[in-house]
């Protein structure tokens, strides 16, 4: 079991750098580079390019009013990627569903298996490979709360000169809630579908990575949670492979049911200048996690990723209030409360 | 001659910690310990306390409606500060302006002559202390401009087993104007101020710190500047100390010639939601250099600073468009192209 706080991912992350993009006018079948081997990579692709469809579907079927637009793009050495974002809808200020494919080369201090391998004989740099979905979307309504899900699969291939090396594998990933006011329901509908997707592969799955979500979407700096938490998990591969194949599958899948139907509750609720002020504040929260702490963003700011992909992330609008504290008791202060003291919702 | 990234200051900026602040009723006469020697340091403190009261008074002056909200604050082992913040007024959405003292420990790789001083011993912890005033004005208008300045003391005491080691000491500020929309004139007054304050002491000192400011802040992932520049230094100290105290007295008592005179030509312009949302965009830039890069903010964070005084320099509000590009040659694109390629102002 692997804390959120990992050092070798860190240092992977540190000292990666990849190509420029450019942009392409079709999406091709596939990012995957000509004749490779390893299934679960073509495989892992396949779900999240459907996930990407059948999320988009739905946000626009809610939506009524927003269109996705698609930006595609692709790397000289291979790779690419699909950026969908939906903006100003009449549900959603901004929707963004992005697929990628990512070949680069890490340093070899950063490959645990190749260190182990050879003591005394320094490898040269290693291959990897890397797919993941990620996903933000912000509703305009104050009680209609932020969904964020990213589910991604990475692999390092054996380094050239140390043949014998095994190579490496791992799932990452997760879906969490950001309302900016709690409806008991509706925090309790969306982390049990969480728990019914982690209960058909592992009973351990979602006590342990509801834990960690908490612990991961921590701010820090202001001793409270971006939100009401969810799954997530990261370097996972103690495991058999088809298995968390079809739990990451399972997780992106329960995406809509999770989702969706509270947002039909809660979209058309009225709503004062008050709430709107507050869910403005929360989303400078949102913005001061992804910034500051998120994993992705940071390692793609620095690794000069696609920066429009990287900050769909944040919001359309944000706030930032000197010194803003809600009142005792109120519902802002029972979401403050459940940020800063992590609740078990079911 | 310094350069911007220096590793002893960013060392020091990664290890230190500080203890918690408690609220105080009363601004006391002086945040220093009793009976210390160095008379730079009361000096300082008494010029940033100055400055804060004159700007304060010229913001409150042409505001008309805003007040300024004082926190003042302490730490049980010497220093504290004191916070004004001036929110929702006529002319300014959020005016911060601060000063704080403070005393701490940093460890002794990060102290350049103690490592020199004594090859073969290893010095314990080495206090410090440091003071500053720091200010972010974030007018309503989209043509007024946002200033930032902040000006800086540093001291440490020779550690106590090596108590041979000098003591070092260094200044550190600028002072920098971001608009949203360029007025020429506006960006030649408040560079030729700068430059007025420089000249009085060093030629050398105007197009060293210009470029110093275009260079520091740089939003990599954008590559582009925050804003327009202005003057910045660090780590200086390779002149007579009563003269650099002159300097950063001289650059804080030319904000308000430098600032006041743009701003009350601008602040009843007529505007429209097209200028709104390009500020906007502009202020989401300025979120995402002070907590991607902000070396003050960055350290703050980490350090368990005062939060709310740190956070201070947000907008009360920033939007962020996915993929946002302005139409070549209108205001906008000239904005951007200033801040992507610096000018010479003067």
């Amino acid at each position: 079991f692997h804390t959120p706080s990992n050092q070798p991912t860190l240092m992977i992350r540190a000292t990666v750098s990849i190509e420029k993009e450019t942009p392409e006018t079709q999406r091709p079948n596939t990012f995957l580079r000509e004749s490779e081997g390893g299934d679960v990579r073509a495989r892992f692709e396949k779900m999240i390019r459907d996930a990407q469809d059948s999320v988009c579907e739905a946000i626009e079927a809610v939506d009524e009013a927003g269109k996705f637009k698609e930006d595609v793009w692709s790397r000289p050495g291979g790779g690419g990627g699909i950026s969908r974002v939906l903006q100003d809808g009449a549900v959603w200020e901004k929707a963004g569903v992005n697929v990628s494919v990512v070949y680069g080369v890490m340093p070899p201090e950063a490959y645990r298996a190749a260190k182990a391998a050879s003591a005394d004989h320094k490898p040269g740099p290693i291959p990897f490979f890397a797919a993941g979905i990620s996903s933000v979307l912000h509703p305009k309504n104050p009680f209609s709360p932020t969904l964020h899900f990213n589910y991604r699969y990475f692999e390092t291939d054996a380094p050239k000169d140390v043949p014998g090396a095994p190579r490496q594998w791992w799932f990452g990933g997760g879906t969490d809630l950001t309302p900016a006011y709690i409806f008991e329901e509706d925090v309790k509908h969306f982390h049990s579908i969480q728990k019914k997707a982690c209960d058909k592969f592992d009973p351990t799955f979602y006590p342990r990575f509801k834990k960690w979500c908490d612990d991961y979407f921590y701010i820090k700096h202001r001793g409270e949670r971006r939100g009401l938490g969810g799954i997530f998990f990261d370097d996972l591969n103690d495991y058999d492979q088809d298995m968390l194949l079809s739990f990451a599958t399972e997780c992106a899948n329960s995406v809509v049911p999770a989702y969706i139907p509270i947002i039909e509750k809660r979209k058309d609720m009225p709503f004062t200048d008050h709430h709107k002020a507050w869910q403005q504040l929360r989303r400078g929260r949102y913005v001061e996690f992804n910034l500051v702490y998120d994993r992705g963003t940071t390692f793609g700011l620095k690794t000069g990723g696609r920066i429009e992909s990287i900050l769909v992330s944040l919001p359309l609008t944000a706030r930032w209030e000197y010194d803003h504290k809600p009142e005792q008791g109120s519902e802002e202060w029972k979401l403050l409360d459940a940020c800063v003291n992590p609740k078990e919702w079911i």
